[in-house]
């Protein structure tokens, strides 16, 4: 094999969970030179793009933009409505979660953990039981991943407003959509979410630089209650802005919006529907070719229940160093990258290079989602890994649409 | 006049003072699609960037970066030092000095202001004063900006340094260089600011998106006493990273940091002093062309002598309503588009109409200078606004290199 | 002057007589992948784009597109409607009447050449004589530059048709309208021009590598009694195809097809009249610039009478060798870059070095034409090039409309 | 399946062959605005362009670049070395080799076709015949097409050298490689071809819109004993310019020359050895796809033999209109596009919708191949068409380097 040549010239593909391949349509937006930020076409977009922004939460309510990322986002949600020594309540199914309950204490709050491991859901008897608990509702907000991007376990959140509702506990439930909003359903108003958070660089399409946080009436009224908030992280005149300033506290990130603008086009001329349909067919055409590869060898799949499962990144394994010896062979010889594990191991456990993930969240089509698992076969078979039959044909078998 | 034809058509000049005309190099290299971040080309590039950062403002400490604007970098720069009841001092010169002021209002802070005015640098002996008050060193830090972009005066912050060492007062001094730096000189180590803040959109020719504040040892140890910093603004994993990620805290600016190489090898492909060198003499023929203009009717320049002038904006008066007619003028007829008066009058005060500011900052050569003076030439007369003559001669003669 | 800062550092300003600035519209629009040539998008381009272009050249006719510069189309023209022996009448002002001659010697063609030199337009008399010598209508065409781009002399399209129409003489009337077409008002149909060719890289405002052949109904006939003519210059398929290849004698040329898609899009959406006015009034101030400079020192302008002067390109004069060191110190020193002269003196002759020209063309307007004048003021002022007063302002006059 | 949402929104795949897929550092070389075509970087870099485009012909000859297609390249060589009355030899294999000897008749040369139909190669004996009947010698070229992109039939150029010395005929063998080179091997030197064409948009990975004519000193000699060639086609002053205008007849076409230097970098990067090998095995891997779908249904290769495959084109063909769907429904459903027949059956024909092809060439690396055969092994699910399985795996095998 030492006469092989390589593999790679060519377009690369970046499969990672975020950030995820930009359209040219995007990509096209963003190269202009600066545009006015006082007057003209720039101000004269914030209605249309903040409409837009909301139809993709699925809420009627409001919405912030921060020049961020999603530890912005989530810095921004707790600093509207909690102060120091207060008390959030995570239910943690990865460590994103786990991540969200840091970014709460650095701000002084108290954060109760329900951790809920890497392979499971949040269990709500469990939620609820710590809600019970709580007689004095010292509990502000519940702050619950929908789509952990490291385990690529999904959350029901329509489930967790029943558990605050039936209990009547007043906690504001927070949703972290980072790695779903734009590919797995989520409806903030009808799930009752009070507040929702995302970032530009998945679903959205976006590179990364901006953070949402959709907030609804319950939530503006905890913000009203505080004694104050941060100039920068305060969402009241980002939302209600007298000027165009106030929108982003200060600059606009004048180049993302044109982005935002482009991606968002893309979106709602596709249909929301629509793209959260793809999204499910190519998730089960993923789906279909590693229930395929499990079937021999050591490859696996960390959510067993395709009722827990992202629709936006699959969380994987073989052993290790395998998923690093593939990781690595297909970036060199075929253009292709894979996610690396988050999360499952520790710092320096070789455990580690057991792990990978795929993104296919945002825009993906059917042509890529094969050309991602057939790099993933081809470099299995280069580097001799043991694995089962047949992945590929069951793969066009749900993207042909049987 | 009325069959005159428009003479818009053609490239746009945005000659206001931020953000500022982006280059091509710039924008060539943001438009690429999403790279990997745990690995590869964007997290080797980092110290390189971080090193080139340091050298555009003078200083061998540290950077954090922020994905944030201006406003994001002066709430970091406060949160990492002072925490809710503490002092600071702060010697306005225009608009974004009492906006400085807000920011550490909104965090708790107590603020001092001295206000000097929107035509007039800082009065050293009246900060000397006000720290010699302050017995009990209860102010934590000195927020003074450099050049405020409002008013485009340029304060010296070397002698605001020597205030504080001969008072021997321990403040830390904070210098807002968003409207200076690589465009006027500063030099943060050799002038003894311990903190330093800046933006991506203006001397350092990006679009806005990204924050950069430096700090020196000094401010590390304010940092180190603190019981605790927020996550998001915690500058110390910024400037210290493990891993790449904590560079900006969370998900990384991928394109912003590829344009961020693009513009620092700009910036020292031409060699930092011969930055600050093009910058003086365009703005010396602005000012050339400014003064003679004011020989005659309404027009003015806000700053009277030199030596307290920005080279990189120029506020100047007309009558109101002429700056808005003419700014209006030359958008339309001629696609150059200045910028508006900020914090000269209040909102609603039609004096509003007769402020308006020139930005020559960044990526400015000697024919836009031209092009922007002379279309002002133009705009006048056709405008009828009564001017001096000779301006453009005088500032091609300052061009010209006499 | 030897601690002089370079002024270059900004956008380019390429002042050139062609290729011209090119907009970003175009730009962008080119930077696309590759589509698909046999069915969707560009094909169904098509019949717009032909109809758009015919606007340009105010034809109701046929036009053919070529991959190509205005050389080919030069060569495009004559080939489909003379052949080796035929004899074509050339009245020559300037390099480019010379070069379409040499064209048509190389094609087997014998040219009857008058030269009227560099500085007059053509004299109708004189080519009236020729006409009626030529009693035997063995003159197949009158290859006339509309505007010679070498000399900025533009002549007198309809008045040649007017002589051709009282001898009765039955040549085709052939108009090079390279430098003049969307810049300098020109009617195909209304002027009774034959054919009338042009390339993508003036008016059109888009990168070299398209040209176009305009031709009516007579110059059809001439093609359809040609015993055969070659198939990549063959005008009849290209303006009647019956597949999408046909419209450029196979491969066609994507991306160009859809920057001139922008760049039509541009020009429609001011409107012709508007873009011609455009350009006339921006002539004017680069005239009366020039006039003003010619009062002293050997400043001067190629074309004495206004009345004969393109509205696109400025021929001018100056000491040898001025006006090279002018042009190297503008580009060096201030991003600038004007035009070589072109064919007023031999290779090898020094005078050569006392001759340029500005283009002033397409994508053009306000501020860049005072950029233009001021940056050339600044440049004399520098080389210490003694010229007239005043020259900025007058221009600064024309442009602010009185 | 009514409800089966559309799989296409992510990047199109355009898998035709030619124009291929555009690598971004070709589209990045290309946005920019237009250089100086008289002196500086874009005069300077042509040296170094020349010797790259020879290095891909493997050619120590000249070579001349034409703003042109496929077609201006056919016609450039004849043009230079045979006059109306001449005869060529076409030995064709399918409609490219039809096409250009129609382009040689439309110049006045009479054309000999050898037809070897559309599923074999040339044979050497039946050419060997022809030469040696023409005993006078009057053959001045053998039009030799080396890979056919209409039947994906690749020719043996060397071996028809052979043919031509061992008769000692003394027509200029001319290779026509506009879908071979920087695919398959060519040699133009090592080979004995005289004149060898091709155009930008195949294995080059640009735009449509240049074409390339290299020749050696035999063919040279020709070209000198011609009684004239046209300006434009004459490639003596573009191989030997004394000025940078020369090299293109006229104006350059600037954006495709950065484009051309970007490309040139790329497969110079990897190595053309590299290049040729990677398209090997890629081909490989598609021609194991194609021969397990063979094993069932109507599904066939065009070319039965591997030695006489293109590794830049597949022809296949299915029952009719089984392809046409199939291509259909690929565009719409996944954005993936394939290549229309051509050539295999008359307009009108309803046969014409069993065919298809695929390219393969140029900027294309192992996840896209499996994505374009992945894409095809759903298509052909989803539209029942019958076909052999174990497609994927097989191709697999290859990529992964078995």
């Amino acid at each position: 094999m030492t006469d092989r040549p390589k593999l790679a010239q060519g377009r690369t593909y970046l499969a990672i969970p975020g950030p995820s391949v930009t359209p040219d349509a995007v990509l096209s937006a963003m190269h202009r030179s600066a545009p006015n930020i006082y007057a003209g076409e720039l101000p004269q977009m914030m209605p249309g793009l903040v409409a837009d922004l909301k139809r993709v939460a699925r809420t009627e309510h409001d919405v912030a933009m921060y020049i961020g990322n999603g530890h912005a986002a989530w810095e921004a949600a707790l600093v509207n409505v909690c102060q120091p020594g207060d008390r959030v309540l995570v239910p943690a199914t990865g460590r994103f979660g786990m991540g969200w309950s840091l970014v709460a204490q650095c701000l002084g709050l108290e954060t109760e953990i329900l951790d809920f491991g890497k392979q499971s859901p949040m269990d709500m008897d469990r939620i609820a039981e710590a809600l019970k608990a709580d007689t004095r509702h010292r509990i502000k907000a519940v702050l619950a991943v929908h789509v952990d991007t490291s385990t690529s376990i999904r959350n029901d959140i329509a489930a967790l407003r029943g558990v605050l509702d039936t209990l009547g506990h007043p906690a504001l439930l927070m949703a972290d959509c980072i790695a779903s909003m734009g590919c797995d359903r989520f409806e903030m108003d009808a799930w009752g979410a009070d507040v929702a958070v995302t970032g530009s660089q998945k679903g959205l399409m976006m590179p990364p630089g901006m953070a949402f946080v959709f907030f609804n009436d319950r939530a503006a009224e905890a913000r009203a209650r505080m004694e104050r908030v941060s100039w920068f992280w305060d969402w009241t005149p980002r939302a209600h802005p007298d000027e165009f300033f106030q929108y982003h506290g200060g600059t606009a990130p004048t180049h993302h919006l044109y982005g935002l603008r482009a991606a968002l086009d893309l979106i709602h001329g596709e249909g929301l529907e629509q793209v959260w349909a793809r999204h499910r067919v190519l998730a089960r055409a993923v789906w279909a070719a590693c229930e395929a590869w499990s079937t021999a060898g050591s490859f696996g799949m960390n959510v067993a229940d395709p009722a827990n499962r992202s629709c936006a990144v699959t969380a994987l394994r073989l052993q290790s160093p395998q998923a690093t010896e593939l990781r690595t062979w297909l970036e060199s010889e075929l253009g292709l990258t894979l996610g690396i594990g988050l999360g499952m191991a520790e710092p320096g456990d070789p455990a580690r290079d057991g792990f990978f993930r795929l993104g296919h969240m945002g825009h993906v089509n059917g042509h890529m989602i094969m050309g991602l698992l057939g790099g993933i076969e081809a470099g299995m078979r280069a580097m001799k890994i043991e694995h089962g039959t047949g992945a590929l044909e069951a793969a066009a078998e749900v993207i042909g649409g049987a």
